[in-house]
């Protein structure tokens, strides 16, 4: 099964792309840009969303649910935001179809349905949310607003790849409205710090907290905030941001508030965003030429037991083994399946839950049988062994932690080795084209330069670390003074 | 608080649009025919959902996620599915917006980025579906396909109400693909026996389960099973409905497989959906003139605990006792808030609370802080009665259950009172007027007639129910023969 996957090594690109489809994860579409998440795929999704949605309400949060369209008037209203949006957005223009008069078997639109107003499909929410959120608030007992949406939005990519940039994709959206600046700047980084506990925690996935550059804003914000990560490749892949919009959206739609001096003062927002691309983060961080590797707290099978059988009696006699065995699994909380498909042979099955990352394989034949034992594999690492019954549940609870901390350790060696200094220019080029990975180097604080540099090699500046060293230093590219480096790097 | 909101008998269309509002459900959004869900009514929606989703697990069912858009040749592919929503679709017809030549502040569709086929919001998911299992479907082995997604969809209707009837909803829709005929039919019960169960436990809202007429039928199915509930004002609310859909979609995208008999088939289908408008049924189920009525399973707090004070200090002592509660109740699995905002008075919490259908409170004085007492109300009864501290976390647990029964008792009672069987078409204009709900009439099985009477009195067929009694009698319209009674109603 695990035949064709091509070597990171040798094509990491095609590797993921073809990964994507085999451990069916996603496909795409008859829609252009569009994908289809298949079960497997929208299952590790699930676990996604239900451990964010946990930390988002533990911190005060709320979900609603806000339209699908903005009308072009509310769309144009905050200028930057819409600028930036508008050379991606798919635009609904008429509301009824009628039958095709040179074709009965056809519809075509029907031009007497022409909408007065063009709807566009929200590439993102602000503005839909900051005209609603003008309805809400008066007096500053109406702040905060901490709310969240979980919802499909539209951005007309013109080169798209599964889960990393696609027409569409499903995302969270948090809107929060507050009566000071503080307040907000203060939600900001409380709402990076989530993300960063997430992918960290339960991703296994290391990231870096940062500050983006204004070239890198949001379109519409004064700050962004965003987490950094590294690929197996040495690209970087922006996970998540949180933005400080100032009160950029409270003027463009007047939201105002009665403040407790009785002063009518705008309102301060924040946003803050992740979306399916993280499938794509998890799959470039942990996997391998074998296939998917999952952590265990993302499987959705984190075990899997496969029977080797002769005969029906067998497996009759391994099913009852095995019935005890995943009833006393589940009791601590590991997810378990049992594959006792008899339409495919135990070297298939094999293979299958190698491609598709189940992190640990439990296999039970007769001989097993007679001696009390299982056989134990491990997918992050291939190693296998031979553990007694009665020993085995303890050992899989204990390795749902292990495997899931050596991944992380694992990404974090990766990345930590691949964060460069570099003090000259050739150096950066150097190791942007042989080493890869983020190259920390000193820059003038001007886009200009920024944009050279993106020019002439790719990169870009990924951020500025929070907490970085101040340290005087020259621009890699100008020679410039400079007070702190910052991490460039080529990303998705 | 509740000052405003309507008599039920007075208005009822008017009372419930204002209960909404009012109750922090949803509310109309600057978009034309689309509704904000506020975070109290999202919570409500969210415990369906959850409930629901537990539910097509337990039966099987996967989720996934299929695009928003369907191009326009696919939509057009099953003709009668594409007949019944292609005058309400919003269509996407551009990709890209410009700055206006005429205004340098406002944005205008580019013309340049036309799309060469336009896309259809997705009015329902069908044909995009199973244009996507054509690719997944060869063998018998691939079958059969039991998948889920929830989903936004939009219909463009021209009258909306909050919940309703509104141009986007949310909801979920089941599409699954069989070997057989039977099995797609056992499927297609299976699952409006999901939604009964859910409709009569979870929201204690009594439903009939029956078949729709062809002239009811969902656009591409060949039988359509229903669930129908009936409201307060008398009229029936289709609250979920399941498709068998035949071999429609599969002979219009082709979809084939190899059967055990190695001969070349095509695939079975079926599909199913319930939605927000679930949210609308619930209150114009349970609510009454003071606002609305929620039974214990969908509250996002089943109780609320208010405190009685006149200084700080007892402010505090109260807290003291209540922590101790709320941890007693929370362990019991039952879901507390403690309303101790300072900007508002007991009696605004209380009419506040009420409103929006807490289903008990507890308030607690300095009286009872000395008599080791807490004052409890019901919501729905109204009663109120002083209960032992020592006695409360037992009394409110009970309480659970059985206001969840007595709620369900109600709706019940109202219901079975509401089906009349009337012989003549004098007796069953004059039920329909005067004591309103279902009316159980011979029927000669004609569309003509249904249609006839749909012109006359605007009432409809909503089911033949399953297992109905088969009794010779004369279609109430034509006195033509006829062998089994229907259920006609009003309905939304």
């Amino acid at each position: 099964m695990a035949k064709g996957l091509p070597k990171r090594s040798e094509d990491f690109s095609k590797w993921y792309n073809e990964l994507v489809g085999m451990a069916d994860l996603a496909e795409n579409s008859g829609v252009r840009g569009c994908m289809v998440i298949k079960p497997y795929g929208y299952a590790i999704w699930e676990k996604m969303q239900a451990q964010l949605d946990k930390r988002f309400k533990e911190t005060g949060h709320q979900n609603a649910y806000f339209p699908l369209f903005v009308p072009k008037s509310l769309f144009e209203a905050e200028e930057k935001n819409a600028e930036g949006f508008a050379k991606e957005c798919a635009v609904v223009t008429h509301y009824r179809l009628k039958t095709d008069p040179n074709d009965p078997a056809k519809l075509v639109v029907d031009p007497s349905a022409k909408l007065e107003e063009e709807l566009i499909v929200r590439p993102t929410s602000e503005a839909i949310i900051w005209n609603t959120y003008k309805g809400w608030i008066q007096s500053y007992r109406d702040l905060p607003i901490l709310i969240n949406q979980w919802a499909n939005v539209v951005r007309w990519e013109m080169r798209t790849r599964l889960f990393l940039r696609t027409a569409e994709f499903l995302w969270q959206e948090g809107h929060t409205a507050h009566a000071t600046k503080q307040e907000a700047l203060d939600e900001t980084a409380k709402m990076l710090d989530v993300y960063a506990e997430f992918t960290e925690d339960f991703m296994a996935m290391p990231v870096i907290k940062g500050y983006k550059t204004e070239n890198e804003r949001f379109a519409g914000a004064d700050e962004t905030y965003c987490i950094e990560a590294l690929m197996q490749d040495g690209k970087a892949l922006q996970a998540g941001t949180s933005h400080f919009l100032g009160q950029n959206f409270a003027k463009a739609f007047d939201v105002k508030f009665t403040s407790k001096e009785g002063k009518q003062e705008y309102v301060w927002a924040t946003s803050w965003g992740v979306s399916t691309r993280l499938m794509g983060a998890l799959i470039m961080t942990h996997s391998d030429d074998k296939g998917l590797v999952l952590p265990p707290n993302l499987a959705p099978n984190q075990v899997v037991i496969v029977p080797i059988y002769k005969s029906d009696e067998q497996l009759e006699e391994i099913s009852e083994v095995v019935k005890t065995l995943m009833s006393d699994l589940k009791s601590k909380g590991v997810s378990v399946k049992f594959d006792n498909r008899t339409t495919y042979r135990p070297g298939a099955k094999f293979a299958q839950h190698e491609l598709q990352g189940v992190p640990v394989r439990l296999a039970i034949g007769p001989k097993d049988l007679e001696n009390g034992t299982v056989e134990l594999a491990r997918r992050d690492t291939f190693t296998k062994e031979v553990v007694n019954m009665d020993a085995i549940v303890d050992k899989v609870v204990g390795l749902m932690t292990e495997i899931q901390n050596d991944l992380h350790q694992k990404a974090l060696n990766f990345r930590d080795n691949h964060i460069t200094e570099v003090e000259t220019f050739e150096e950066f080029k150097d190791v942007l084209e042989t080493k890869t990975g983020f190259i920390s180097a000193h820059w003038d604080g001007t886009p200009e330069t920024e944009d050279k540099i993106k020019e002439l090699t790719k990169a870009t500046i990924r951020c500025i670390p929070m907490n970085n060293k101040q340290e005087d230093g020259k621009c890699v590219f100008t020679g410039n003074p400079s007070k702190q480096r910052v991490l460039f790097a080529k990303a998705y």
